[in-house]
């Protein structure tokens, strides 16, 4: 009996050389030379070289060979042969073919696209090479955030989608009828995630979260996930290390794993390779003496750009963490610094080769009352933030934690220029199709 | 120096007997016997006992140990001793304690309190024992899930929260104003899946879904995990076969890594270790059979309801597979069997114990015929199924899948009556806070 086999496992030794098997999948591409066929077939799981021999196969069987069009999902049947010229170190040499599914005229040929057209058929888009490598990818990172913090005995606490209120202001979040009442959709789980920390010491979640942003740039979605670690009795230093051991972890068990998929995606991985722990971590004051002596326009006390971040980051070698961001620009559960009080204790992570912030944290405030000050001036309705502040009447510790985006650290790993690609089926103001 | 370590490391036997160290946590119970204060102290990892003998420390010492309410935050200094009778088989003798942060009145005390009031205060629930152990033991089977299908050579393909329109009709879907538009939360994420089969083969995505659902059942949320693995070529055997195996793996490995935890929420295991593959599968009408025979009123045709998923169910050991339910009462994309044009390829796999159905699926219609005909027969608009018609249009093949729901997969393994305890933070119709 002939076993059905996936071209995956053809490539990685795992089918004697010689075996005959069954292939199931689609036809990515075709040429022919003289009385030879190849059929180059994709299953999914890689792509294989399937040569047809018009002199070793019947007429009808040849015809179908011949006929097949791009995307048709067949059987093939046929020899696997060791050959070191071929794409994945074998082919296939076939003794039959069967078509399952007819191809007429499949959007996406090998010619040019504009990307509006191709995120228009993004379900069929998927199909590509490039595409299968930046999900690949995608699916290692997220595999490798989880096996991180697994690792370090962190526990899983998923925090709700729908929530009451907003964690950070109103104006960009999704809302939607709730029975009798309105619920906003997450922008961020870590409010939820300080109760989990309280209650296990050490967790993360790991979700979608939603922003209503009207900008339409290359670095934003509409709905991104997020992954958020928070650790009780963690501060500001802990946080900082906890931040680029995570991300050393990520770009190294990639650069491990991936490495045929970065080479499909063209990416110069020397830069990644430097990706290990310390990072330089400098004050936000340092930042800004760099954008200075760059010659670029800033004003003290403002957060920075796209491009004051990419002249900050083109400093290292490596990700730099900025710390003790001023106070006023950054979120009301964030600790302002005794020693500093109009500064938080608050760290970005800027990727380098202008990727910018993929991490953003900080310790929180612990202390009761100068939450309930916070709220205030943030002029927050206090009655929803009654439970978050029973965290700090119940046995209230020092913690901190932060956020990554998994789309921009995907973008930045890939070496891609917008995050459209870096998931299944993006959705931005203008996209909530397929 | 001291280090700080945590409570399941001493546990695990890694921090060497004797050891001086530092614990940080807080007060989850105190008992006093004569000159002995035992302190039940928690760290989010474990509980241990941490006893102060008065004549071995000071007067202020003392009185700090004594003074303490349950849930104060605190560092512990002292010793840690093996100590068979002890829980964890470890004591801490002290040596110092030092008050972080005070718990004046904490809400939950070791009284009985309602379901309501518990839930109203979710955010220290989630500090008691049973809680963490229903936390732990949900990481654990989302951890299992993800093992199974990474190891299985599944990508993983993160589908869309916001949708442009309804899977299986609108009357529960949550709503949401976007941008210009309109979108829906997404209730499944199936047939992106399916998109995701067609260009990776095998693939699975794992989110939250949502449901408007109105009933107030104890195995409903309004927003709740569920995984879907979709797989090309896959008929309806194999996707039983893939079920099977997928259930045997997670329950296994939940009896295996976490046996303290089931201990701790009183589950007898006896049951959960018949859990293994393969399940008995039976068609639709050996079920209506089973319920004849029972004794109960059921119209052949009807879907079942909870009662009858129990009698089907204690008729086995083990978890039982439905399968060639009534095409009828099963989603437009299921196919139906051509050699029983009046039912559909479908399958359910209903957990023992009352538990009922965890498991959902079917093969795909994949013909692009059938499938327009489907989609008029449920009055379903047209314009919002062209992407997914493509899938039938471009090379299509055989393929099948199944959905599992996360929270109702807790409740069974951890033995619980209500789902609300199986998610950090349950969304019902009358439940958004905290």
């Amino acid at each position: 009996m002939t076993d059905r086999v996936y071209i995956e496992d053809v490539f990685q030794h795992k089918i004697p050389d010689g075996s005959d098997v069954i292939l199931r999948g689609w036809l990515y591409n075709k040429r022919s030379s003289g009385k030879l066929l190849f059929l180059l077939v994709r299953d999914g799981t890689a792509v294989i070289q399937a040569t047809v021999y018009k002199p070793g196969v019947s007429a009808e069987i040849f015809e179908t060979a011949d006929k097949l069009t791009q995307e048709a999902s067949l059987t093939v049947i046929g020899k696997i042969k060791k050959d070191e010229r071929a794409p994945g170190g074998y082919e296939l040499q076939v003794t039959d073919v069967k078509l399952i599914g007819q191809s007429v005229d499949f959007p996406i040929t090998p010619k040019e696209h504009g990307p509006e057209f191709l995120m228009d058929y993004r379900h069929l888009w998927l199909r590509s090479k490039n595409q299968h490598a930046i999900l690949r990818v995608r699916h290692t990172i997220i595999k490798a955030i989880r096996d991180f913090f697994d690792g370090r005995g962190f526990t899983l606490v998923d925090t709700p989608i729908f929530t009451p209120a907003a964690c950070e202001g109103t104006s960009t979040l999704f809302e939607t009828d709730y029975f009798d009442t309105k619920a906003f959709l997450t922008q961020s789980g870590q409010l939820y995630a300080e109760a989990g920390a309280l209650a296990l010491g050490k967790v993360y979640c790991f979700g979608p979260t939603f922003r209503a942003e009207k900008s339409k740039t290359r670095r934003h979605l509409t709905e991104f996930w997020m992954v958020e670690p928070e650790v009780a009795f963690n501060e500001l230093k802990e946080n900082m290390e906890l931040a680029e051991d995570f991300i050393e972890y990520i770009v190294q068990t990639v650069l491990r794993t991936r490495v045929e998929e970065l080479k499909t995606l063209g990416r110069d991985t020397t830069k990644l390779q430097n990706v290990r722990a310390p990072f330089p971590k400098i004050h936000y004051d340092e930042a800004v003496k760099i954008l200075e002596d760059a010659g670029l326009k800033f004003e003290y006390g403002n957060d920075f750009g796209s491009p004051d971040e990419t002249a900050i980051s083109e400093k290292f070698d490596r990700p730099v963490i900025v710390h003790h961001y001023p106070s006023a620009i950054k979120a009301f559960y964030m600790k302002r610094d005794p020693n500093e009080p109009d500064k938080a204790l608050a760290m970005d992570v800027l990727a380098p080769e202008g990727y910018g912030e993929i991490i953003g944290g900080s310790q929180r405030e612990d202390n009761y009352d100068m939450l309930v000050s916070r709220i205030k001036e943030h002029n927050l309705p206090m009655e929803a933030f009654d439970w978050y502040l029973d965290l700090r009447k119940y046995g209230s510790v020092p913690h901190s934690g932060f956020g990554l985006g998994v789309e921009r650290t995907v973008a930045w790993i890939c070496g891609l220029q917008h995050v459209r690609e870096t998931i299944p089926f993006a959705r931005m103001i203008h996209r909530l199709k397929p």
